[in-house]
């Protein structure tokens, strides 16, 4: 028989991440009977798709098909799938393997489960092919991680698709961390991670203060529902003005030159800084005296389960919650990439495929 | 009126900690209605004692008179403290003030109190005087964190002491971070903090992994209940042998010298590293992997509270849990000072003031 091909984006090279991805045949994941294939409608851009086309984390394995936030429709449905029928809206997040069978997977932490098999694009299935991601005509996916879209019939496909994964990851820290009525929720850096942050933190309850370097996106946090915008750069004394203030942090600065020591200075007694943005280098050293006077925390989560997808957008469905998307066709697929290298975001891009959307509507 | 003194053991000057103290009178604080009176039997040694006779943390403001880990009779109880009555044997640990008002202190946090006015004899109580310590005949505390003995009758004054502030510093973080049957324990360096760890992981029904230098201490590790020692000299490959072998780790190691990336990947997902030695300098930076990719978490305790002390004592008592002190007339504290410096002390030191004993017994 011969090999089944997709359609997609294929990066070839490193010179894919400045925008010189080519459209050809790819070669799914083998079929099995525990898979969805998806015609892929959306898929948003993440910061990942090009960090890994440059070969940030480690030396590139090319071919990639980049791309995790996927929205379409299930046209093809394993026998041992349960929840999805041909036909229904799917979508599938940065995660689309996993053992399903350790504790962690058992209590809805399979982001963090020991035997995952693949986080994205750049690792393989359980089968031991590589993952292939949503830049393309279709995805196929483990159905265990494909979410069935039905229930949210309100949320927009192309709102929807970046919370797959940009969305989640600061959905699962400010519900796992307690972020609700009374509490105050720090946001560090307002960008494709930070302008989520503040919504849902405003959406659950809590008060969202911005922390940024500069005004230039203070309108844009307002908007949003920030409650307060710290510019560092304009306040000097930020670190002991706003000193123990805050009972929770999201941090998505990815950069090694940031003032850690400061920033946990912000923590009132018992609070927690979680480390979303990932720099390459070591986090800058601190006076352990930030921590343990106070009982202060420093962790970092990883996007999030399926069981925060879901709840992320039946609020996101009952709140009636927007973003400000940036469509782009998927045929401008490179185009897109250079918008995203010129950091124009705002805040996050979404490829469309036009000719999936005709088809269904 | 003449003010009233005590009579102790009083540093001043940096020479107190090379065994330099002074016996002669000191000032209490001012009597209020809420204090009781300590006729001191025994006083534990503790590090941070000698850390503040020598300014370790900042410009000493001398006279001092430290000790922080009382243990004796209550000689007179003023009319507005409850649960203790003039003879009862009392205890009192590293706090001993702090506003018993704000949301940490009725939540039994008050070692995070914001409006902590003292901790340890290095601060001021409320009325603005200087706190003093146990290295006296008597010593004077806010009745709200002496704690009634009465209840443990089968722990030895000796025994108990250093519980006050080493043992509770272990007992704390065991608790709040889930020590209990089932779970896997480390305990980085086995000292005076490491050796309460082990005792109190095995009490609470978890395993205590012993993480040392070298295997000198390791047949009183496991005589403590030790069920593993890793001895990092002897197994260079220890960092990956043992990754993600362990749930919760108590460091108590002291110095900015430490492979802190590697003791945090010995953590299982979702795994704890509860920092306790307070060294000088910044604790080395780490790559947030370490942390993001596994949901782990860094955090540090601070002694603990009044409830987490008779927790321990209770256990201790029920259980017939016994360490072994190292007591020392407190006649010769300067001589105790020094085997201390020697780092003699197998595990904690206690000063025995003998002729209270005498009186008592």
């Amino acid at each position: 028989m011969a090999k089944e091909t997709f359609n997609g984006w294929v990066g070839k090279d490193l010179s894919s991440a400045d925008g010189n991805l080519v459209w050809e045949a790819f070669t799914p994941k083998a079929w099995e009977e525990t898979d969805v294939d998806i015609e892929v409608t959306h898929c948003g851009m993440c910061g990942t798709d090009l960090h890994t086309l440059k070969g940030g984390w480690h030396e590139p394995e090319f071919p990639y098909v980049v791309g995790h936030e996927i929205v379409g429709r299930a046209v093809r449905v394993g026998s041992q799938v349960t929840g999805i029928k041909v036909g229904d809206r799917v979508g599938v997040g940065a995660q689309s393997d996993s053992c399903l069978d350790c504790n962690l997977c058992k209590t809805d932490n399979e982001s963090y489960c020991p035997n995952n098999f693949v986080q994205t694009y750049d690792m393989r299935h359980k089968n031991g092919d590589r993952s292939m991601g949503g830049y393309a005509d279709h995805a196929r996916v483990p159905g265990h991680f494909a979410i069935n879209l039905t229930p949210y019939p309100n949320v927009s496909s192309e709102i929807l698709a970046p919370m797959l994964c940009g969305g989640v990851t600061m959905f699962s820290p400010l519900k796992r961390y307690g972020a609700g009525p009374g509490k105050k929720v720090g946001i560090i850096g307002f960008g494709g991670l930070g302008h989520f942050g503040v919504m849902f933190a405003k959406a659950l309850g809590a008060e969202a203060v911005v922390i940024s370097r500069s005004r230039s996106k203070e309108d844009d946090a307002f908007k949003l529902g920030a409650t307060k915008f710290i510019a560092t750069k304009d306040e000097p004394d930020w670190a002991t003005k706003y000193e123990k203030t805050l009972d929770l942090i999201l941090n998505t600065v990815d950069s090694t030159d940031m003032p850690l020591q400061e920033y946990l200075g912000l923590l009132a007694p018992m609070g927690t800084l979680v480390q979303l943005g990932a720099p390459d280098g070591n986090l800058p050293g601190f006076n352990v005296f930030s921590l343990l006077m106070t009982n202060r925390n420093l962790t970092g989560t990883c996007i999030g389960s399926r069981k925060e997808i879901r709840e992320m957008l039946q609020l996101v469905n009952d709140q009636g919650l927007k973003t400000w998307a940036n469509p782009f066709p998927m045929s401008q697929v490179n185009e897109a990439i250079k918008a995203f290298n010129r950091s124009e975001a705002r805040y996050r891009i979404v490829l469309v495929n036009e000719k999936h959307l005709q088809q269904d509507n």
